[in-house]
């Protein structure tokens, strides 16, 4: 990493990913279906050092459920400075085997899973934690408005 | 998709899918880095049927240059219906070759990319597009602080 870019990007510490972690419950989820990236928005909450969703039948819970390799990423931006953080987990998913091994977690107990029934848990466990902290308005510039006009609809 | 299914989850016309990508500047870009995912939060913008965004050198860059898979995914919750929707393309990521060819974009000229001289513009081209509305309270239920209570230190 150069100078310049040490400057504009701070790489996170360990427990630092943690905290941040914990502060939002929606991140997205990256899998390999088929071979290809596909990527998910999940409800996603910190349990002892891993990170629980639950999802429907589909492609999300196929190919994070054989101890597949998958990345889930967060980012927020703190209010008071302006400055952009972002979390990524890379590891490994898997089913959660039993309703009991979600329920005798002692941090999970209470979540509001009244519609759940049909739904799987899937726990992340990660080989790899990191996380940045960076400036989102100069120079990691976000597109202005102005930019958008003049835009045709041919999408 | 089940009836149950199909009344918690809206499939998105392609042109809501433009039209919804066009109202943030910000998404997630999921990659293959050997041969697992990964996953970045970028800057973008919508450009003729398909999506710009630049990049440093890096992972980033290097997974999403060479006519990669790659997906991106956006997504947002609509203030007035508390609906929450999510577009993904899925499709190439391809290195922008010429800063001409940037500039030549009508609808991108205007962007303040005055850091941008060591930075790489990437073009996805999608061969898909698909995207859901959905709600977030119930049953798409998020994690509750309360459930964050209790947690121990350990991660």
């Amino acid at each position: 990493m150069s100078n310049e870019s040490s400057n504009l990007v701070q790489n996170l510490e360990h427990h630092e990913c943690w905290a941040l972690l914990r502060t939002v419950s929606v991140g997205r989820l990256a899998v390999l279906a088929d071979g290809r990236p596909d990527i998910f928005p999940v409800n996603y909450t910190v349990d002892g050092g891993t990170v629980v969703f639950r999802t429907g039948q589909g492609t999300k819970l196929s190919a994070a459920s054989g101890d597949s390799p998958v990345a889930v990423e967060a980012d927020g931006v703190d209010p008071e400075t302006g400055l952009a953080w972002s979390v990524v987990i890379k590891g490994t998913a898997a089913l959660v085997k039993s309703t009991e091994e979600v329920l005798e977690t002692s941090s999970l107990y209470l979540f509001p899973w009244q519609a759940g029934r049909k739904d799987a848990f899937v726990r992340i466990t990660p080989d790899t934690v990191t996380g940045r902290r960076f400036k989102v308005t100069d120079p990691m510039t976000w597109w202005t408005q102005i930019s958008r006009s003049g835009r045709s609809a041919q999408e």
